[in-house]
């Protein structure tokens, strides 16, 4: 390499960000020494203050900096819906897309036991105590719409059915600004089977 | 955003890397805190250590954790050749290719004067002492082929033209692998007037 440990062991911790190889991790050290040594130090420290302060949230274990995230505290928003996700940036699309003003409880991914990660594993429990704690009238899951998040909506169903509230899926259909062409057929029969009427005498 | 300044400083921190954006840089994020925290105090480490150990060679202007770089120092190396970079970056890639066993001098980037890089800022005075300490009897001008490039090139060459020694410059000429279709009409100029005659006798 030529450029002594120090900068090969920088180029070696950049990859472990997701989606930087070898020479993208190369262009950056090179760039950050070069010309940003202060965004190199900011970036340090940020890295250090959220590895030491994020934690999770006691109720719905997002990340947070306190035991109660802002988003379990705000009086504002409805108590009595509760959307279950499978990780924190499932947590952020929801929040950006500015729609839904309930409450959240972030799995800490889907059921996959071959992965070892069980109803324990995810956090079923805490949910299931969550239930106990406070009356709560919608569950929507929100999970991804694949084989591990169905089957982890699926369990969820079950074990929440004995709580006597609404349990919704969010709806699957069609992306907007797709092409039909390109749709695959598990989305389409999807969207047959849920289609609407359409209502023309409102 | 919903996840506190300590996340949203970190997302921001992570924008100073080239080629990321706000997207990217949330998904960093949000990959590190929730699944690699080592990876992330790693990465803290690496960076702040380099942006304190890391300075300049003091003969040849390449980043160095010493005051000479290990290829200055490397007495395997040839000391009558120099090859003149623009930057850290053309150097390892010039090593990378294993061809060039010479020493180097890296310039602090192209002669740019609206950008107020003019021949002081750039290092032109350490070169050109370099030649009266050491015997050196040739240069190969290995500029980036921009205006700028060719440019700073052109000066360096009159600058040291009177040091009596062997001033060469990178062949221009087509890439490997690539076709004659898609050559630009520079390149194409460049591969025509520097043709060499093939030697079917040898």
């Amino acid at each position: 390499m030529g450029f002594g440990p120090v900068i090969d062991e920088l180029i070696d911790a950049l990859r472990v960000l997701p989606g930087v190889g070898r020479k993208s991790a190369q262009r950056m050290a090179l760039y950050l020494l070069e010309r940003n040594r202060a965004g190199a130090q900011r970036l340090a420290l940020g890295l250090e203050n959220a590895a030491e302060k994020i934690g999770c949230c006691q109720e719905c274990q997002n990340l947070s900096e306190q035991e109660i995230c802002s988003m379990c505290k705000d009086i504002s928003r409805d108590k009595e819906t509760i959307c279950i996700v499978e990780s924190p940036s499932d947590l952020m699309a929801i929040e950006q897309s500015h729609h839904y003003k309930g409450q959240y409880f972030v799995l800490k991914g889907s059921l996959s036991p071959l992965d070892g990660r069980g109803p324990n594993e995810i956090g079923i429990p805490k949910l299931v105590s969550r239930f106990k704690e406070a009356s709560i009238k919608e569950v929507i899951l929100a999970t991804n719409p694949t084989i591990e998040g169905e089957a982890t909506s699926h369990y969820i169903a079950e074990v929440l059915s004995a709580n006597n509230c609404l349990i919704t899926r969010l709806a699957h259909g069609l992306s907007m600004g797709s092409e039909l062409g390109y749709v695959d057929g598990g989305t389409l029969n999807h969207a047959f089977s849920g289609r609407k009427p359409v209502l023309t005498n409102d």
